[in-house]
């Protein structure tokens, strides 16, 4: 066949994707660096799919300052890496993404020559310390591999991953003095107590084993490691920097400063020397453990043998485009596929695996536990990731959301509370956020046939969760119907979150067969009703007496029982009942006044000094989609006689709240959860209510999908008449027949098939 | 027959004990309060024999005061009691017997009634905190019981122990207010860093868990617990004292103070509540794990079943009488049966077991171990214990000793610095005091033929230890002959010490027939002659040039090369070869000369202001028996022509040195150490070089007495007109024939038969 020109374009085009052709390598469309200037807090560096090591540059971390106050710059570097600065400080082994409160950044390795500095130096006098500068043009950042050139060195400092071992290449320049320094004092959010003790080994010159225990968002943390040098250094040497009354003993009979082979404290460096030539590469393994030594040595010894970089790099990144492969789209344009991509990629780094490859790891109860029959998992950031992300698993790693569940049962087998997480990581609960998720998230596993534990415990624990009268107000909750404003400082948005995961609960109660369970929780679940006050149209908290609290702003943030949100946004979250609350809140017209007014009105400045986690750029109108409570809301329409503007809404928030750019995310990831509410949205669904096995259709940006599910089985979805202004949808068919309303079944894509939107331009009145 | 007033005579009196009859209780004659007055530092609770729990009371403890300034009264309560106070502050689980230094003092229990105060108070004013005014008088310490009542609270205490477990027993009056305290601050030797972490969580209202981890003495050292209570707590409570910066997080939500299962922190009390009637009795288990609250609980379990008070303590009694019974003595009087016993005991409770039931410990590399083959023990104080305690288990405990030895060797193999332990407790090595003492109990062992360990490996890790360069002057020692003073500030007593360990190693190298090592260490064992100056006559400090130090006394134990001793006393520190000692010393006349002196001499007042460890009452003239480099001394006549001195002295330290009262030791116990040597002294033979298979003769002050060996067989000493003047030997038999010389060998012992000694109250010229 003649080969014409217009062929040569279509090939050039980026739907080269063809079925007859070898599928293009994904990974190209994933840039880690998306979400980390300002409110992303993503992190630019490597790591697998859930992997258990997240090898990442810090640019700062930011303490409490000397004198233990508060800074409030600490919460940038959630993450410990902001775009727009010019230093790095180091590369650290752990890290969250896209929370707004954060720990970790344990292990900090940075590659220095010259004269040895151990202090980090500071952002505007980088040679003061061991830092560097650097700059973005000689940085680059993939899955799985991140680059690196510090400037005042003279390094080249590149960084990959396996599941459990981060490993480091760093090319020096010729210098007698080159150092690698191990600084087990830095952390992210650091603060005066927050290092408890460091034990440090030199086995032999090439191999460094230790341990540090931390006192911070996890309250009671071990951390395992095992470091090997693929150059044995020349020398190394340790500081103690902790001053005045402490026992040093007889340890004062060595010089413990230089090449001694241990050293334990809380506050400790150490530096290993090398010479290099020009060029010379020097490559690191460190492996962790939450165990133990040996633990973190058999990791190693099983995960990375032998020092060839770029076979580390290339596994790890072949697991990406495994996992990427999973769904395959096809768009107009670049952007939208670096875009889903990178929100895939930012989607499956969390929750994190936390176990050992023995099946070690330890427990919220202090004890090293092995788990049977499971990967243990971490990184719970439930009030997030119940929403959209563990519905994501449960399409796309339905394997691993089944592990994630039992990893969150046996959290509960060992709360001294007896309650499912909240917001856990590394074997410790931290509270944090509100309501009780986890039945969420175990519900809609449940409910969606994604679930081979044990099932009735698991009903049973969700229902101890929901039953734990002295947590955050749900014993006045089960009594009256709602948390009393004197109770809470946020009665009315955990009152609707309880109402909610009630729901969930009753769904799984359902399911099970367990009709008095479901009695008790689907009553509950309509409590949502208690905290409606009809006059003013608003959520609003309520005294112990009854009455409505008297003075009430719905725009602020700020003291109105809400958390993280305002009465505007918060008035909407009924995902359990939307028909129930177009109700009470007057019938679709005012509803859909409502919600216009919710994306079309104009804030005032104070809004926006008021509220973390968020920028302008993460609010449209009153539409607060950088924060979680409003992810659902763009489709309620679909409930009201005007779905269309869901359809809509949907497009627009695509293409506002999300770019291709450092700043391309107008919030905070929130380890995956605003990632996978783009996913779903981009493919024209979303999990409205977890709990239900229905998604409620939105609008698809893509061109054409096809989910790869497990079994060799696709779900197909073509999208005819596509286009920017081709929002609407005239028509669907599944599976050939026309789709009746406006959801998908979970069965429908679990089961392959097909499903076709037809776009339009217009719509309906 | 006709039962007749003398018959009840003999009968009453303290030789009551007959091979025909039922033996008598030894236990009787054990009196724990001995030496805890002033310096013995030994502790009066219960513990059974080698226990890994040793349950006593705290009369105070001394802390750094705030300023973290070092308070030298510290030192008074390195067991944790004072005979000579007036309160105690509590009752905790670990203490170390009779030494100079300290730490533990771990889990510290308090019952009390009337209002909560949750800090232990002072002695002055015990009425401002928890603890309580005592008296002797209403106090009672037995082996594995003890019992006291205290005053303020009106509330009896009993105390006793299995090997893991701890068990209390409190009588309380009727009250409202009764509590049990656990003060998770307090500990022996505190300072402001001391506490590293603390956990504990509340399981239920009669179990209590947790763990805590010290930087003391032990420089990284977690201790697990499990807690039963007789009765639940009608409630509990939590405090954090650690203010400031600290990171708390959500665990706001939670009012942790009051009946919250969980908390964890660096300073941390609890207390728990109850109502009593009057007389009613509360009981406490108390289990300790080095390695998990889990194991805690299976040691509990396995150890402590039920509540039955007093079968537990009659179980550790007779684990006492089963271990006092291996040697039974005659004597005229109580007094010498109750220096006797104690001293047994005070010999048999360390080292201490340091593993669980299943043989789990955490080991010197923080890792965890499991001992296969042997039970894992700690507490090795073995500059002092290598000399006569550990000879005596060759004899009365030889399976412990293989084990204790076994425990070294893992050690050996666990250690960073690839050296046998120095100074070692719970998994780790704190350096203290000086040498390589480790060897001598190997040695000694292998030449003793009590060796079923790997004995070859074991001469590598002497061997290894001794070699270790950096170590301490070894590195000159093997350069030089001696340690240059330049270097050490204990040249000479190191020196003298590492000639003798080294004579150690050699004799063990040729039991194993190991012909070149024999060489090499029978060479460095000379070494001692090279710090001794005959122009002053005495051991000197050297310089690396050769020449002596320039300002010398002899008699002051500061800064003069010798740790805690002086050159009168040092100088004679050859005990594996008196004969080249008296030689290079200028012969018999000389040497008697300066022995007479040494026990006859008039010291200066500043040398008793400038010693530590020791009283007037612990120095015979300037012979300081209450510390150990002197031990071997008073046998030295043996080496001259005029043996009849060593039996005078002999006779007389024994009853200067020691009596059945609390102040009844003249120096530090210093774990069974100076015990050992009253047993030894007493039978009438003492271990004058562990790793010779001897024992020098001294001067029997019993009557007889039988040794009773594993395997059913006896060794019996007969002592032929024995009396208070009759110090003299005039003959000695062996199994009936006359023995040459004097010294008995160990297999002399060990293979059973009779040792008859006929006294006399003069003595040959």
């Amino acid at each position: 066949m003649k080969k014409l020109p217009f062929l040569l374009l279509a090939l050039a085009s980026a739907n080269a994707f063809a079925q007859t052709g070898k599928p293009e390598k994904l990974i190209q469309y994933v840039k880690p660096i998306i979400g980390t200037q300002r409110m992303g807090h993503t992190y630019p560096g490597s790591t697998v799919p859930f992997g258990m090591v997240q090898l990442s540059p810090e640019t700062d971390t930011i303490s409490y300052d000397q004198n233990g106050k508060y800074n409030p710059d600490v919460y940038k570097y959630c993450a410990g890496y902001q775009y727009d600065d010019k230093t790095i400080v180091g590369f650290s082994h752990t890290h969250f993404s896209g929370t707004g409160h954060s720990d970790l950044g344990d292990i900090l390795i940075m590659p220095t020559t010259g004269k040895l500095q151990l202090n980090p130096g500071t952002a505007d006098k980088p040679l003061s310390g061991y830092r560097s500068a650097f700059s973005h043009k000689n940085e680059l950042s993939e899955a799985n591999y991140y680059k690196v050139k510090l400037d005042d060195h003279n390094i080249t400092a590149e960084l990959t991953t396996t599941t459990r071992v981060g490993i480091h290449q760093y090319t020096f320049p010729a210098s007698d003095q080159s150092h690698i320094i191990l600084d087990m004092m830095a952390g992210i959010y650091n603060y005066p107590e927050k290092n408890v003790w460091t034990y440090l080994r030199v086995v032999n010159d090439s191999t460094v084993i230790g341990w540090r225990q931390t006192n911070g968002w996890a309250r009671t943390r071990q951390l395992y490691f095992a470091i090997s040098f693929s150059k044995p250094f020349s020398g190394h040497g340790f500081k103690n920097y902790v001053s005045g009354s402490v026992y040093r003993g007889f340890w004062g009979k060595f010089n413990q400063t230089k090449n001694f082979p241990e050293i334990a404290g809380r506050q400790i460096k150490a530096w290993f020397d090398f010479k290099t030539t020009e060029g010379e590469k020097i490559k690191l393994k460190v492996a962790l453990s939450p165990v133990s030594m040996d633990n973190a040595l058999a990791n190693m010894k099983a995960e990375a043998q032998g020092w060839d970089f770029d076979k580390f790099k290339q596994a790890g990144q072949q697991q990406w485009e495994d996992e990427l492969h999973k769904i395959v789209i096809d768009t107009k344009s670049k952007t939208e596929k670096e875009n889903f991509y990178t929100g895939m990629y930012h989607a499956l780094i969390n929750p994190t695996l936390y176990a050992d490859l023995n099946g070690e790891y330890k427990g919220l109860d202090q004890n090293v536990h092995k788990a049977e029959g499971f990967n243990n998992y971490t990184t719970f950031s439930l009030w997030d990731t119940y929403r959209a992300l563990h519905p994501l698993f449960n399409i796309v790693d339905p394997d691993r959301n089944k592990d994630m569940i039992k990893s969150m049962l046996a959290h509960y087998d060992q709360s001294p509370e007896h309650m499912l997480p909240v917001w856990s990581n590394s074997g410790n609960e931290n509270w944090c956020m509100s309501g009780y998720h986890a039945v969420a998230v175990i519900a809609d596993a449940v409910v969606k046939g994604n679930a081979d534990f044990d099932t009735n415990k698991a009903l049973e624990a969700c229902v101890a969760t929901a039953r734990h009268r002295d947590y955050e107000g749900i014993g006045e909750y089960m009594d009256k119907g709602y948390i009393p404003d004197e109770r809470s400082g946020v009665s009315v948005s955990s009152t609707l979150e309880y109402a909610y995961d009630d729901w969930a609960i009753a769904q799984m109660a359902k399911k099970l067969g367990r009709e008095d369970i479901y009695q008790e929780f689907i009553k509950r679940s309509q409590n949502y009703k208690n905290v409606y006050d009809p006059k003013v149209g608003f959520m609003r908290p309520k005294l112990a007496d009854g009455t409505f609290r008297k003075n009430f702003d719905p725009l602020t943030t700020i003291n109105q029982g809400f958390i993280e949100g305002n009465a505007w946004n918060y008035t909407l979250f009924v995902p359990q009942d939307p028909k129930g609350l177009i109700n009470i809140m007057g019938g679709n017209q005012r509803v859909v006044r409502y919600l216009d007014s919710l994306f079309t009105m104009q804030l005032p400045d104070k809004f926006f000094a008021e509220t973390e986690d968020i920028t302008r750029d993460g609010i449209i109108g009153n539409y607060v989609h950088g924060n979680e409570p409003s992810h659902h809301v763009a489709y309620l329409y679909n409930w009201t006689d005007k779905p269309w503007k869901t359809q809509e809404r949907i497009r627009m928030i695509l293409k506002k709240m999300y770019g291709p750019t450092p700043d391309g995310l107008g919030g905070n990831d929130d380890t995956g959860q605003m990632s996978a509410w783009y996913i779903f949205s981009t493919l024209g669904f979303y999990p409205f209510a977890p709990g239900a096995d229905t998604y409620a259709i939105g609008s698809p940006a893509i061109d054409n999908a096809v989910i790869n599910l497990a079994g060799g089985k696709t779900f197909k979805i073509t999208v005819k008449n596509q286009g920017d202004k081709n929002v609407y949808i005239k028509k669907i068919e599944l599976n050939g027949k026309p789709l009746e309303g406006l959801s998908i079944k979970h069965s429908d894509i679990m089961n392959g098939g097909e499903l076709v939107f037809y776009m339009s331009s217009s719509h309906a009145k």
